[in-house]
């Protein structure tokens, strides 16, 4: 059963629009998307990740995008991608319900003064507006929505319900924020007095680039008295924490639950696993990859893959090899001195 | 001094009410609810966690709830129960303030077209219901929370402030969320086109079973083009992260600050600690319990205990640890080759 | 170029007014702050983390505020500072943008019965404060942020937009609270009836003390039975998760990320790293550090500085010593045992 439903396309016109090239009937009309195990005779489908191959063999799809060399493991009809995932990804667009708000600004939304609204901006239920903000053509803001005064963002951005973004930030075009994510927040900056902590101002600001996307509940601090930055094409997950005056690098993608200190700087393509943790004041060089959990405190000067966690086994087996692991110095120590029964 | 008060209850009254056995004086009243240290003469405690059992010498209580091994060890009233803290969950239910809003619909709440409420719902002030919305009976929905359009609730259900529910999800009947919980936001899908990510299109929905509760600021993301599942019963600590088309069995229960990536399908009845992370496509089997902070990047197939994370040191310690642990391999290889002074 | 600005001061008003020890000319004129390498000709900067002193030599700033030791290492005027950080924090102070929203209660804010205001607080748009609230003089709140009835706050406090403040809440003086966060939720309590959960009345509160500051989406839950209390001055960082019942001892600060499970008592003075995890029921010391990522399950007595998490190495590197950290024990045993070739 198709999830999502669009329009009647043939795979002809599909392999066409899309330069994918079609295998089988291109008269069949294609009516929604599925999975290659859920999809009925009107669904297209796809292979990317081979762990689904064998679904190959009972997918009733309409037809399903694959590489080539996947083809002959599949009877129906095939629209052959270089990548499955990608050409899937632009079909499905086809098939988004439109999400648009009514145009224009809700009654109940709060506009300060001397803001800058272009064409076609829309401002959901409940939003604050502070004054002095610039939002550009085609900007939707959703419900519950607070920008501090000053705020500027590009065109095309879509800053969901319940966003807060801080003064000095300045987004891009094409942005998108996802519900609950603060963007500009104060750092964590402290100084202790000798009685108590006192607050060091955060002065800087927030840049987002284009085509940056911020998951759900996600912070960004602002910089303290640099920026914190996001180059253009930066992609964060939920939760995830951005410290201040932190810079990363364009093409960035980083999953969930990651948090990076202090004026880090990362690199360019690097792809960072979820629940990561790496810390203040380092380097990490471009195309970098992280495998999750990884925590790092040293700066990563190469390229390549980095990891650190330590995978589950059973508590038996676990608590065991964490008993040695606490004495691990002392016992091999022991062992290389050729004392054996430490 | 009790923290919670409530209508006096004699002790004889809260035994029958709840089946428990009472060892002592029937006629001693209760009106109000604290812990074994802190309860005044007219306060009800329990003792489930035995760690507290040596508060039970200097408690003041007028009676204990404890299991009947432990009766020997309070000289004071005793409501016997196999299972104190359970009787203490519902005994101390009727001491809950009684937080209803006023009924109906805040005038500042932004109802769209076509919803339907059912008899007895609240919606409190700014809240956005989007169009089309269904509510059901006795359903509450806290201020400033938003709906998006279409959104299905059950009755009894109390969606905290600020909660945002995205399109095409349905929470069966008796759900809680509570405050800054992001339901149905956008999965983390990403085409990497040779110049730049694409997103792809999040086309499927989430479903949310009867009785589950879903921690503050915990996001759980749409499906993809399936969607992403709760069974009945699933509870949800605080900051959890649930990615898409996860799908998790009824009864679990997972605690702060866990993640769990895409399409990772985990059992029922499991109990996931705190901090943990899960990978994505993997298979967790009923019954699994995971110790805090552990990382799962393996299927788990069988029933039982699992961890991995590494326990604090000293520093100093936990220093010259780790820096074997980065040469274990070639430390443990020259020892199994007899090359002692490695 | 300076990223903030001031109105001038010179170098000799600065070394009065912050008993600083002025070497240099102190008729120049300050109207900004920056970097040491960003600094221009009117920027004041500072030297507090030695890993920045190269950036002395290229510095073009009208003064560095530093150390006595690190003054022969700077040709340019020098504000001497035996705590540099500090200095700079308050002198920043001054070019702070003055945040106040307009003075009063936003029109569309609504305020429910019973509330007592103090002079001067301010109420921002969309925000929703319960019946029986009492704010105290001077204080803000925020756009859109949402108090239960009954919370308590005390003078000079910012509690930022889309807070969440419950029932049972007691804010002391000067606190600031961050966007996004939950302050008195429900903890998570749960009895196993035998066929499922039922939820623990959460009957507690929440204090927090004075000069407290909460960072963004960061979420603290109200007591279950006693209070979940934060003393005064305690720091806490963007989306830290803290239990029911959980107690932190004065200028105890913590990173984003961490989560600190339920009952818990931290001491006084505690310095915890980003995304550690605190187990139940422990009780830590005052004056403990925590590295980042750190994980603790049993109660630290000693001050003095903890770590457990494991540092990043190349994925080669890090999947060979998993494979022997998974049979750690059994190694470890044969090689002392005498079986070199397990």
């Amino acid at each position: 059963m198709s999830i999502a439903t669009c329009r009647p396309w043939s795979l002809a016109e599909l392999a066409r629009k899309f330069g994918l090239q079609l295998r089988g009937d291109g008269n069949v009309m294609v009516t929604g998307i599925a999975t290659l195990n859920t999809a009925g005779v009107h669904d297209l489908s796809f292979l990317a990740n081979p762990r689904y191959r064998p679904q190959l063999a009972e997918c009733q799809a309409a037809a399903v995008i694959l590489r080539a060399e996947h083809a002959s493991e599949y009877a129906g009809n095939c629209l052959i991608s270089a990548e499955p995932y990608l050409s899937f990804a632009r079909i499905a667009a086809l098939c988004q319900a439109d999400q648009s708000a009514a145009a224009g600004v809700h009654a109940s939304a709060i506009i300060g003064k001397d803001c800058q609204l272009g064409a076609g901006v829309q401002i959901a239920a409940q939003a604050v507006i502070g004054a002095g903000c610039v939002i550009a053509e085609q900007t939707r803001i959703g419900a519950g929505a607070v920008l501090e005064p000053g705020v500027v963002i590009g065109r095309d951005c879509v800053i969901a319900a319940r966003v807060w973004i801080g003064r000095r930030s300045r987004l891009g075009d094409r942005v998108r924020v996802h519900p609950g994510a603060v963007l500009g927040s104060d750092g964590f900056g402290l100084a202790w007095s000798g009685q108590q902590w006192e607050k060091v101002p955060q002065l800087g600001g927030l840049e987002i680039g284009d085509d940056c996307e911020i998951g759900a509940n996600t912070t960004i601090d602002r910089g303290s008295i640099e920026n914190t930055v996001l180059e253009p094409d930066v992609r964060l997950d939920n939760q995830i924490q951005i410290a201040h005056n932190v810079h990363i690098g364009c093409h960035t993608a980083i999953a969930a639950c990651t948090g990076i200190a202090g004026s880090t700087r990362i690199g360019r393509r690097c792809l960072i696993g979820g629940g990561c943790g790496i810390g203040g004041h380092l380097q990490i060089a471009d195309d970098v990859e992280l495998t999750g959990m990884s925590m790092v405190t040293r700066s990563l000067t190469e390229p390549g893959a980095y990891g650190s966690a330590v995978p589950a086994e059973p508590v038996r087996v676990w608590r065991r090899n964490m008993a040695r692991l606490r004495q691990l110095d002392r016992l091999l120590r022991d062992l290389m001195n050729g004392n054996k029964h430490a």
